[in-house]
């Protein structure tokens, strides 16, 4: 798959995320692992911040079907990590995001990866609608920078 | 405090942990943070398999209150660890659990620690009475070889 | 990508791995992440033990350039994990692992992703041709059941 | 032990820390282990930050000899932590701080703890004097406002 374009401007919401020390492996840099924390943070940053998911009670959640990361550079803790999101495919249940963790300053990134999210009820489990609020959100995140859909 | 005996048959009850890759640190051992994650785990295994403890819907959650810990020799990764649990103290609604982190075959700990667990309602979050098979379980772990109880 | 037959059996190397508490997130099961926790800890355990892998003070390192996960159905703690792996791909310098997690005595895994060693020098970082015994410990998990190999 | 004063003036150093999505467990906030993954990153990045500390080449590393926590309020993701941090006591080789966990702008602590570092000798291991400018930066977070010193 295509990741599309990779650079900084492509990702339409960026923050900065923190590395802690036990993030570092002992090879000295952030374990490969904790990535995937990176990832799964800015995204329910968004959709907590901007789509109003609400974790604790509400009526659907967001479940993980599938997840990737090319590593290309390291971090190494206490690195600030500049975590850029999009939306690269939004279905009637799902969402496909491409996240690019860069350093401080960098155009290009350390990390590229994909993370798909199957919306579904918080009590049958079974797939369901993005509520319109959530949908909302996403789409402010689409862009056409986006690669072929992140799940090949 | 005084954590009482620490030698191996001090503790009622005793299971092999695994390490994991991510838990070593920069300088090669596995991270002061993690031992706390052993220690839950042991807790929390006991709780569920001796105690019958339903995490997903029980009336009653444990808390941590307060957790200690003396490190006095490390481990690392593909180590594993022989945790011994006993019950220091055991209250109306508390229990203070002592632990004992032993390399395999070992007869002196490589750290040992104290950890409490508040019994509270699931919903309100209130204080509530440990239910009797739980306490049960709890009374399987008692000893008189733990100290004066953990939190002073 | 194919990744090839996925049943117990199509995995020449098969250990239980431990779930701990924390592993657990707000929605009850084993949080995305670990998953990559569970590979890597598979993985290294291989490298060491069966390949002399010398994490500590070895001439090359393993760093992980590529990985990813599909989620099938989930786990949460106490759970046991049955962590299949084999090889892939075995270049000069690299090697792609595929992971098959399992619930235990389950057929169809619950989980299966793959991810991509590359192994360099400690001190310059820079490709390092895989270490003879390294190769041979690699070699034993080589199968014909592997897909098209995992990365592109 | 008494901690001391504990509002958050009676930390000289105090800084945001950010929680992630893996923190919380499956009772809806931060599990407790996380608690000390805070400790050990507001005080590795005042080391490394104010102190010269070298946690790649160095010749003295920080090894932790005992940790504690109490707890009394939650956090849950994606909250934002406010860490003070203090020196308690300095000795030679040896330093234990305490740290203090608030909610944003709120005054009383949602869990406060102590940490102690002895520090080492990277090859040998041993204990060795804490070089100068290490010592001078630990000294910048010396405060009245101690408690009798962290290990009773």
């Amino acid at each position: 798959m295509s990741e599309g374009a990779e650079s900084r401007d492509s990702y339409p919401h960026v923050e900065t995320l923190q590395t802690r020390w036990a993030d570092n492996d002992v090879y000295g840099h952030v374990n490969n692992v904790e990535y995937y924390a990176f990832f799964d943070t800015v995204i329910n940053r968004w959709l907590i911040r901007e789509g109003g998911l609400d974790i604790h009670g509400g009526e659907v959640i967001g479940v993980c079907a599938e997840s990737h990361c090319t590593y290309t550079d390291g971090f190494a803790f206490p690195d600030d990590i500049e975590a850029g999101l999009r939306v690269a495919r939004l279905g009637n249940s799902s969402v496909t995001y491409e996240i690019g963790l860069f350093a401080v300053g960098a155009e290009e990134p350390s990390a590229t990866g994909w993370f798909v999210h199957v919306f579904v009820d918080a009590e049958s489990r079974r797939p369901a609608a993005i509520p319109p609020r959530l949908r909302a959100g996403l789409e402010r995140l689409q862009t056409d920078a986006g690669g072929a859909g992140g799940a090949e």
